[in-house]
């Protein structure tokens, strides 16, 4: 997953976000510098900064105030991740174990907050109150997302409207705001800004989804973690969904998922797996993943034409293109 | 402790504050609507948004503005007390259980990083960049304190100093911020916003060292959760820190936190509680409250005399005298 490679001309401003990024969790107190440094140096593909930068780019380009929000949206995200492992019971991410295996608990909930925290005091180097509406509106529906999350664990009775709604809140609204919070600081049009929003946000959706599928369908080694944690953890996905709709695949299905709560040892989610990939419902989802990005190239056919538009366009074919 | 009775004059605005704290966490998701419910009801003696509004009284005070900086100073020390109890372990607060009790600790910590986010959500109602810069700055500082907390469990080897400074960033800040605010955003000068940052983060050692008393000295009743929290817990406070200092109470104090900290099932607990007890750990720091209370007095009197200063004063004197 080397996105960088994609463009060049973004490199050397990624590398100065890349070190901001750094900066930014320097020296404030030695526990949290070093369960932050870890969680930067875990990776990620940096996709928040990369939109924030094409989205600048459809108004006054100008790195040293796009930083303020570039920095703060990766920061945000890190922060949902640390707390995510929380709740997943995660032991690697990334291929790495997560700062709740390597310390615990109560020290990921702190660095969750610190990280949080120092987002937010980056971005108010920037004075548009704008900026800050649309951040801390985002942080509060992200946050209803994640309780979302864990109120329907093993609830196998959820829609794919609500999956939807779910998926919207914990991963799309930001990656919208990522393109479109580049493009309100570069200072172009609300019309601009509102369709870069709407390409994230369907790019976002496409995202999660094949994220989604990955869990179920990718290796230890392609996703960084063990497969199946969505399952195991009563994670009811898309894929899952679809395949709870099929008449004949839904009561094993549904047994495999209560002996998986039940907890009795034996190995239900692989069960359960191995159902879904017999029937229609991974398909059914890739479906789903093209529907949205082919929303998200509607909405990119209409800014007008530039290199970051055809950026934005590799980036939403790479999404698409996830492997599995 | 009630507050409220001593000042008739903001009775009718801090009901306001009051209705529109509830309002603020209405309507979203069922469980955070519960758990945010939950600890608002839980009472509190809504200290800081006081202050916001004592803070207002010495510029242009309106309440429509004030509102945006009382209401997320409250929720802001909520989200706090939330995310606090994960860590305390904590069943009962202000008499009641704890959401982490009463539901689970990913729930307790999703709910705190919701109010965290409801709380930045409603000051960017306010366009003022210095209100959102001051507010962050403090969000980092706390959650570098309560990280400070965690490491500093059971270190017996700290000094005052050390104490102090960990105090600061996990009470006084806010308190300090609170009384700040008001005054920034009723448009006072900076001189008088500064004195009565002062004045604040003054009253807010005060009180957390009366706090960290509470919890030695208090009964159950009293504090609204059992006494000797702290101590069970290897939080080494400051009437502690005075005892180790102390050549007789030194050796049979570290014995019984050891004992503690091994949890062989005996009350070390009460063991440490009764040599703290019986030296001069307790009086010592009374005294430093009271050093801390003068100092707030001494900003206070730099003020143009009002009613909201006698207001200030007399917290002042109710926080010196909190009682055990």
């Amino acid at each position: 997953m080397k996105l960088m490679d994609i463009f060049g001309t973004l490199k050397k401003d990624m590398d100065f976000i890349e070190r901001q990024l750094y900066r930014s969790i320097e020296g404030d107190e030695e526990l949290l510098n070093e369960t932050s440094l870890h969680l930067l140096k875990a990776g990620g593909k940096r996709l928040r900064p990369i939109f924030v930068l094409l989205g600048g780019k459809f108004g006054t380009y100008d790195l040293n105030r796009l930083q303020y929000v570039a920095v703060p949206l990766e920061l945000i995200h890190s922060a949902s991740l640390v707390h995510d492992d929380v709740i997943d019971d995660a032991g690697t991410r990334r291929g790495k174990p997560t700062v709740k295996a390597k310390w615990d608990n109560k020290i990921a909930m702190y660095t969750g907050d610190y990280i949080y925290a120092k987002a937010l005091m980056l971005a108010t180097r920037l004075p548009d109150p704008e900026v800050h509406q649309i951040l801390s509106k985002a942080l509060v529906q992200m946050s209803i997302g994640e309780m979302e999350q864990i109120r329907d664990f093993f609830n196998t009775e959820q829609s794919v409207r609500h999956y939807l709604l779910r998926i919207r809140r914990k991963t799309a609204l930001l990656i919208a705001i990522s393109c479109q919070l580049g493009a309100v600081v570069a200072g172009a049009s609300p019309q601009i800004s509102s369709l870069l929003y709407r390409y994230g946000y369907n790019i976002g959706m496409a995202f999660q989804i094949r994220d989604d599928l990955l869990d179920l369908c990718g290796t230890e080694k392609s996703i960084g973690k063990p497969p199946g944690s969505d399952m195991r953890q009563g994670n009811i996905t898309i894929p899952v969904i679809y395949t709870l709709e099929h008449r004949e695949l839904r009561k094993p299905l549904l047994e495999a998922i209560d002996g998986i709560r039940k907890g009795d040892g034996a190995d239900h989610s692989s069960e359960a797996i191995n159902i879904i990939k017999s029937g229609p419902g991974i398909a059914q989802a890739e479906q789903l993943a093209e529907v949205f990005t082919a929303k998200a190239m509607a909405a990119l056919d209409q800014l007008p034409e530039s290199k970051a538009r055809t950026h934005l366009k590799e980036i939403a074919l790479f999404v698409n293109k996830r492997s599995y």
